[in-house]
This record gives structure tokens, C-alpha cells and sequence, in this order.
């Protein structure tokens, strides 16, 4: 005997959240059950509603429902003329929470990794260049990742900016190499940004 | 600035699951949007039916979209005359898996708790009273877990069982069978020598 149909496929479902092998999922299933239907309803409409809606903001490639992001749509933030190049979404958000960049972004969503078939177009670097051809920007802040990966990427872009005549940083003090930037403190973050170097 | 307010939406509808914090969720969201929305679309579905149709089972209380569920409804269970009492369906699974049990189970779905509230109705007795005076069953096998309220619970069945003249018994807690006797804690020793047999 196994649980009921249904329940076995609730189970089964869970599974494809990360990390969640098929004990987790159990536990997860009988905690809504029990005690959170409301929660798992609601869970329910918002995964329908994100997966149908959430798509790529055409100027940055964040995660949006808009066609371009609140940060994209920042006449400031675009006036700035920074542009600060980031592996994803989470990156973003850290440096948000520094208060202290105020520039535009440009989400890779990955790096560049041939072994796995990701090139630079994959990572949005076709979009970048149109956009270094615009003249809008005075300055790219590679905060890429210190892997291996983030490095030979920040190198990749740093050509790009030199071909379209634009200056291009490194962020540098304070990341520790092999770490990864969504969970560095604000302030390193910002001495790391301070602290940034031409290229 | 924070994340698109629907993905910020559905960071937040993740948390609902059992240990799942804010920066689990953010991972969640994050590999559900680029990896794999059709299992997110699929577990949006299951959950909204699992949630509207899954309910309790009419005999045992089991978690079922049936109102009466599988084993409730098998005809030489019931024959059996034997009702194994545990305290949720996880505990069903694993008595299941040893394939050496072919009676039926009531599902506690919990265990007496006085100080959360939880009396014999919130656990069914109730339901299990009423079961036991129809005088189908002719042993009940109290396999709530070896914990104070575990034990308290069976306690207090074996009452009810001793009113309604049915005979009850209690799963033996001892030495886990492959296990060391010097990492079993001194409270499972103490029942494995005060249950100890004759050879
Ligand atoms: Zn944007
Ligand atoms: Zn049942």
C-alpha cells in the first residue's frame, strides 16, 4: 500500500523544488494538510500566476512581470550612466541593500560556460553590446562573481566595453575568492564596490 | 528596491512550506523560473486539487480523496478483526512497508496534548469509541509512539478499549534490531529490559 493516489502525486510534485527529496516532501504535504490549506492554495495561484507571467525585463533581464523593471524605468538611475553587470536576480537585491550604488544593471542570468553550451549569447552578451553602442553609458561595473567562471565572464565583457570605447571596473576589495555574492555582508559589498579598479 | 512585486509574492507563498526560510524560497523561485516551470505549473495544479479534495477517511482518518480509503475498504483487513492505532499516516507507510501486518489502522493524526487544546475528540476517540462498541474488532495494537504523550495517548485507549471489553496491546519498545546497545539511550534500555522474554 502507498498513500492515496493524489496524495502520492502532492508528494511527487513537491519534489521538484530544490533540495527536496522525498521525505521533505512528505513532511511538507501532511504540514499543509494539516495545518495550511489556505497557505497552499494560495501557494498554488502565485506559482500559476509567476510561471505565466514572470519573464525577463527587456532592458536588463531581471525577473519581471513588467516588460522593463522598476529599476530600468529609474530616469536617475539611468542618468547615472553606471551600469553594473551581475550573475542574477539575488545579486541585484545584495547590492541593493548597500544603499550605496544608485546605477543601472544588467542581469547575465548565468556566466559564460562553453562546457555546459552557455555562450555570450546565452547570457544576454549580444543585448549588452547593442547596448554599449548607444553611448548612454559611461561606465560598466563587472560584479560578476570571483569563480573562475565570474572572472573569465568579467574578462569577456571588459573586451566589449574596451571595443565600444567604455570604461569597465572591477568591483575588488573585500570579496573573498570562491565566494559567492549573494551572500557577502553590505558592507564588504560596498568596499568592494568602493574600492573597485579600471580593467 | 526589492523584487518584481510577483516575484516578491511568490517568495513569500514558499515560506508557507515547512523549513523553507526567505533565502530558501528566493533559490526555489529563482531555479523554479529558470529551470523548470512546467514541474512549478504541475505542482500548482496538484496542490489546488490535493488541498480541495483531500480529506480525512471516514473508518481511519487517513488523509484520502475517498471517502472511505483503500484499506478501510479491503474486505480481509477487516476480516482480520485487528486494529493497529498510530498517530499519522507516515507511521501507516512504515508499518505498511514491513509487510507483516494485514489488520486495519485508526489514524490519530496527532496525540493527546492537553496543553495545546488537543482532547480525545481533536484525536477521534470519539469515532473510535463508537468503532470499538460495534464489536467488529477483536484486538487493538497501540502503536502511538514510545513519547510522554505517545504513551499517555495509548494509556487512555486501552481505557476505552477495557469498556468496550476489546483487548489491547501495546507495540514492544526495545533495542532497535542491527542496532548498538551503547548509542541506544537509557530510556529505550530500560523498556527493552523490563520487556525482555524468556528463551
Ligand atoms: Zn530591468
Ligand atoms: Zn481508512
Amino acid at each position: 500500500m502507498k498513500f492515496s493516489p493524489l496524495l502520492a502525486e502532492l508528494i511527487n510534485a513537491l519534489t521538484c523544488l530544490p533540495g527536496v527529496g522525498n521525505k521533505s516532501a512528505q513532511r511538507m504535504a501532511f504540514h499543509l494538510l494539516e495545518r495550511n490549506r489556505e497557505g497552499a492554495l494560495s501557494l498554488s495561484n502565485v506559482l500559476h500566476n509567476a510561471m505565466e507571467h514572470i519573464t525577463h525585463c527587456q532592458r536588463c533581464r531581471t525577473f519581471t512581470e513588467d516588460e522593463v523593471c522598476e529599476i530600468c524605468r529609474h530616469p536617475e538611475r539611468e542618468a547615472s550612466g553606471l551600469l553594473c553587470i551581475v550573475e542574477s536576480p539575488q545579486d541585484v537585491l545584495a547590492i541593493e541593500q548597500t544603499l550605496s550604488y544608485k546605477g543601472q544593471y544588467f542581469v547575465l542570468m548565468g556566466h559564460l560556460s562553453p562546457i555546459d553550451g552557455i555562450g555570450p549569447d546565452e547570457i544576454g552578451l549580444d543585448k549588452l553590446e547593442s547596448r554599449l553602442q548607444e553611448g548612454r553609458i559611461s561606465e560598466v561595473i563587472l560584479a560578476t562573481n570571483p569563480t573562475v567562471e565570474g572572472e573569465a565572464t568579467a574578462h569577456y565583457i571588459a573586451q566589449l566595453c574596451a571595443n565600444a570605447s567604455v570604461d569597465a571596473s572591477r568591483i575588488a576589495h573585500g570579496v573573498p575568492v570562491g565566494g559567492e555574492l549573494e551572500y557577502i555582508d553590505g558592507n564588504t559589498l560596498t568596499h568592494a564596490f568602493s574600492g573597485r579598479r579600471k580593467v
